[in-house]
C-alpha cells in the first residue's frame, strides 16, 4: 500500500548554502560523474540555480492527486521531485501549486513529465525543471508514494538526498555524501580556477594536460596536408 | 478537388477580446479538458498570448503553395492554422509571409510544421508556434484546402475556430461553445483567485480541496519512517 | 589511423566578413536548397549569428580527446565543428574549452552532441549549436581525425569549408563555392527587399509572383462554403 | 458531460468484404491521399489485414476503464478504434479483452497507446496496431465518450467510418465515401495490374507514364561522369 | 573506485522454475504495478521468454570491457543487465559474447544500449532485449562497477534481483519478494482464467466486474444518436 | 541544376560475390569501424543480406519523382539508395517500383525514408531497409541528382561504393578500399573463429583477450559483499 513517509533525514542547510556556489557539471564530475537526469529535463526559462533536499512524490499517469499530499512534507530548503509510473508529459503541476510551494519555502520543482502556466511561474521566479511544457489537465484518483525512493530521469533519488539543478539540468548527491562531494567540488573549482587562468592567456590544454607523449604513443599523426584515403 | 472556402464564420471580436484575458491551461480545463494541441507545438519565443478566429490551411510536405494562397483568406483579428499532409519539419514560413500577415491585421501563426527567419520574427513581434525551427525551403507545386477542417498537433480545427496559444501550447475552441467556455474560464478564474489567496497564506490544498478524509479511505498511510520494502 | 591535417585552405577573411550579413536561411535558398544541418542542432543562447571556416574534429562516444588536439589547429575565425562516430548526447564541451578556443579568436562551435556550462557560456557570449544541452563528462582515450571531412547533423562538411550559424540553425557552404554563394545572396536579399516593401504595403504573394493562373489551371477551386464533403 | 452512443450507422457487409481485397496504400490513393493514421501505428504481428466499421472509444491517461464500456457496443465485423486525451504508451488491452471482442466477432484493435500479451494475441490471431507494446497496467476511475468523433493518430474518425489495417498501417475512409472509394480502388488496381506486367517485363516507369519529355522541359541534364561540383 | 562484487544472493532456482510459467504482465500486475522496464526495451526476436536472476553490469558509452568482466560473474540461471553510464546505442554485444554466456549457462541478455549479429544470435536462441540493434563498434578503455545497483531503462535493479523477459517486455522482482510475488502471480492467472472463461462464453466485463452502477453514478449516459455537441 | 550520371564505376562481381560471406557488423570492424547508417535503418522482414554497388538517388520531401529516373541506371547487382534533401518519412517505394528494380536485377533498396508494400514485398523477397514502413503517397514534381554523392542516414555515400545490408543494418565501403576491407574481413572473421572455439568451450574472453592485468593496473577492485557505497 501507498505510504507517506513523514520524516525525513535532511542534508544540513550549511552544506545547502555552501552548494550554492556550484554548478551541476561541477558537482557530477566532483562525485565521480554520476547522478545526473536525463537531458531532457530542462529548465522553463533561464537562468535558474538551486539547491536543495529532496522530497519525492511517485504519481501515475495523468494524476496529481499526490502532489497535493507532497506539499505538506515539504519544508524551507526542500526541492520537490515527481516522477511518474509511466511516461506522461501533462501538466502535473501549475501556478497554484507553486503559490502553495513557495509560502513554504520551497526552493524549486523537478518533475519527469509536464508542467504550465509558466509565463506565471517565470514571472513569480518559481524556478522548475520538466520534461515537456504541456497545459494538460490532470485528475486526482490514484494514490503513491511520499518520501520512498524514486527513480527520476533515469537516477536513483532517495528522500533527503542533495539535488542541485541549473541552466545544465539536475544532479542529485546522496545525501551522507554530500559533505564529501562538497570538498571535493571545492577542490575541482580551485584547480578548474588555475587552468582557466592558464587558458585565457592562451596556453593549450594539450600542454596544460601533458596530452601530447600519449596521443603520439597511441599512434595519432600529424600531417600537412590530407592525402586521398 | 482541393476548394478554397471564402466565407467563413468567425468569433465576434468582443469575445475574442475577454478571451485575451485567459491562458490557454485555463481555457482547456474551462472547456472540460479538450482541445489542446501536442506539447512539440511551441512558441518561437516567449511570453507570447494571442486569441483569434482561424483561417486554416492544408499543406503538403516541403510546399507552401497553399500558405500564399491562404494569406488572402485572412482577416484582422485571425490566425493561421497550418498543418501538411504528412509529418515534415521544413520552413514553410518566413519573415516575408509574416510581413504579408502583419499588414493584413493578423495575429499569429499555428503551423504543425517548421519555421524560418526567427531572428526577424522575433524582432518584428510576430508570435509563431510550430513543431520545429528549420531554414528548410520549401516549392510551390502542390494543391491543398483552405478553410476546410483539419486535424493539427493531434486535434480538429474547423475554420472559425477560436485559436488561443500562449506559453504553455494552443488550445482550440469550437466557435460555437465560445461564449459558454468563455463564461465557464471567467468563473474558474474567479474561484482560481479565491484559492490563490488561501495557499499564498500558507493554507494547504489537502485542506482547501477537502483531501484528507477521502486519501484515508482510499488507505493511504502515514508513517514516520520508511520501513524495509 | 587518425590524422591531424595542420595546413588547410580557409574562406578569405573579406568573404567571411561580407556574409555576417546573411542568414542561414538567405544563404542556404541562395545555394540552391542544400548545405543546411539537421533542425535539433540549436543555438544554446539567441539571438547569436557567427560565419567562419570550419575546423572538423571526430571524436567517439563519450570521449572529448581529440576536442584539445583540435583546438591547436583552430585560427581566428574559424569555427570548430564536432561530431561523434556514433550519436551521443554528453557533453564534450564546457566553459573551459570555450576560453581557450576564445583566447584564439574563435567564433564559435557547432557539435552534434551535447554542451555543459550554458550559463557560463552564455554570459561570455561564446555561441553554440549543439543537439542537446547535458552536463555528463567525457573521457580522454581515443583517437579520431582533425580537418578530415566529416559528416555533421546530415551534411558533409570538408575542412576550411564556410559556415553559418543563427537561430534558424547551421548551414555549410563548399569553400570553393563562397565567393559565387556570396553574391547569389546579395542578388536575393536585394530582390527580398522589393517584395518585402510590397508585401507590407498590403500587396499579395499571389500577385506578386503571378501565381493565380496556375492555381487555376491546376484545378483549385474557390467557394463561398463547403459543401458537405 | 461524457456520453455512449448506442445506435451508430456502420458500412454494408458487402462493402467491407468488398475492401477486404485492397490493402492500405491502395485504398489511401484512390480516395485522394488521405485518412492516413501516423506512421507510428504498427501492427503486433505480421502479415495481419483487416477491414471493419469503428467503433470509437476515448480514454484518459493510464486508464482503460471506457474500454469495458465500448465492448458492449461492438459487433460483429468491427475494430475497436481507442485513442487517450493525451499520449500515453501503457498497456490498456491485453488478452482477456480480445477474448471478449473476439466472441462478438470483432476483427481487431487499433489503439494510439500501448497494448500487452502480444504473445497470446499473436498466438490466438487477434491483430492489433498500436503505438506501442508495454505491459504498463491501468486503473478504472475516469469516463470518456464512446462512438464520439475522435482523433487518433492524426486522423478525425466518426463512429462507423470504414477502416482498413494492414502490414503497411491503417486507413479510414469516410462511411458515406465508402462505396465510391472502392469502386476507385477497384478501377486503381486493375490500372496497377497493366503497369505491373509491363515493369516486370523490363518496360520503364519512365515510359510507361511518359516522363521524359517534362524531365527534360524542367531541367533534368544527363552526363556520363560528373563534373567537379 | 569502481568495484566487482563477487558473490550476491540469488533467486532460489526453483522459484525461478515457479516464475516461468508467468508472462511479464502478470508479475508487473501481481506485485502491485511496478517494476516494468520502458517500452523502448524490446526483444530482438518474438517469441521470447526468460527468467533469471540478475548480474548487474555498468558501461560507460561506446566501451563494452566492463561486459567481458560481468561474464565471469555470470552462472547458470543468470541474466546479464546492462546500462550505459549515459545514452548510447552502440553495439556493445554480439554473437561471441553470446556464446561465452551460453557456455555457463546464462538465460539471456537485458541491455539499455544496442546490440548486433541479431542474425546469430536469433539463430542461436539466446534472447536479448535491447533498446537499439546497431552493428557500431565499442572500446574496451573504462571502468565500471559490477553486481552493484543500476537503474536500467527506468528501473533500480539489484544484483540477484528477479528478471522476467516476455514478447510484452522485461519486469523485475526485488530478490526478497520473488516468492511473495509468485504466490500473488499463481493467485493472479488462477482469477484470470475464471474471467477467461466467461468473457469466451459471451459475458460483458461490464458485468463481471459490476461496473454498471458506478459508471452511471459517476454520470456516464447513454443515448441512441449524437447530438450535436 | 540537378544531374544524372550515367557512367559510374562499379566494385568488381567478383568482389561483391567474395562479399556476402560477411555481414555489417564484420565488414563495419574491418574497415576501422566507419561507414555504419544510422541505426533507425531497419529491413521490412528478417533474415535478409545483400551486398551490391550503390546507385544513389536523391529525393525532396514527398516526391519520388527521381526514383523512376533512377530506375533506368540501375543494373544487375546495384542496390538502390535514396535520401531525401530533408527528413520525410512517406512511402517513395511501394511493390510496383519493386517489380521494375527486380525486372533489372537490383539487389535491393536502402531508403532513409518509408516504403509501402510491406507484405507484398515481403512476399516476393524484395529487401528494403528503410527508416519508416507508411502508405502516404508522394507526387512527381521536383528534380534532384542520380548518381552523386550523398548522404544517407549520417554516412557520405559515393555512386559505385559497396553497400552491404543486413539483419544489423547497412554500411557501406568506399569503392577503392573494398578489396582491402574484403581482405581484412576474411581475416577477422578466421580470427574469430579460433575464438569462438575457445569461448564455446568455456574459456573466458578476459583470459582470451589477456585483459586481467591492465583492469587491475587502471585499478578495478573485486570484493565479495558490496559495502554500503
Amino acid at each position: 500500500m501507498p505510504v507517506v513517509v513523514t520524516e525525513i533525514d535532511r542534508v544540513a542547510s550549511n552544506v545547502l548554502d555552501a552548494f550554492q556556489a556550484f554548478g551541476v557539471a561541477t558537482v557530477h564530475e566532483a562525485q565521480g560523474r554520476k547522478g545526473l537526469l536525463a537531458s531532457y529535463m530542462r529548465p522553463i526559462y533561464r537562468p535558474a540555480h538551486i539547491v536543495g533536499s529532496a522530497v519525492t512524490c511517485e504519481v501515475t499517469p495523468g494524476d496529481n492527486r499526490m502532489i497535493h499530499v507532497a506539499v505538506e512534507q515539504c519544508q524551507r530548503g526542500d526541492i520537490l521531485v515527481v516522477s511518474p509510473t509511466s511516461p506522461c508529459e501533462d501538466g502535473y503541476f501549475g501556478d497554484l501549486l507553486a503559490d502553495s510551494l513557495k509560502s513554504r519555502g520551497v526552493k524549486g520543482l523537478v518533475i519527469e513529465a509536464g508542467v504550465r502556466d509558466v509565463a506565471s511561474l517565470t514571472e513569480m521566479k518559481f524556478p522548475v525543471w520538466s520534461k515537456a511544457i504541456f497545459a494538460q489537465g490532470t485528475v486526482k484518483h490514484t494514490l503513491g508514494n511520499i518520501n520512498c525512493p524514486l527513480v527520476c530521469a533515469g537516477q536513483l533519488i532517495q528522500p533527503g538526498d542533495l539535488v542541485i539543478a541549473d541552466d545544465d539540468g539536475v544532479v542529485v548527491v546522496a545525501r551522507e555524501q554530500a559533505p564529501e562531494v562538497l570538498a571535493k567540488s571545492v577542490e575541482r573549482e580551485k584547480k578548474e580556477g588555475v587552468v582557466r587562468a592558464r587558458l585565457k592567456a592562451g596556453e593549450l590544454g594539450l600542454d596544460i594536460y601533458n596530452m601530447r607523449d600519449r596521443l603520439a604513443a597511441d599512434g595519432l599523426k600529424y600531417a600537412k596536408r590530407a592525402e586521398r584515403e
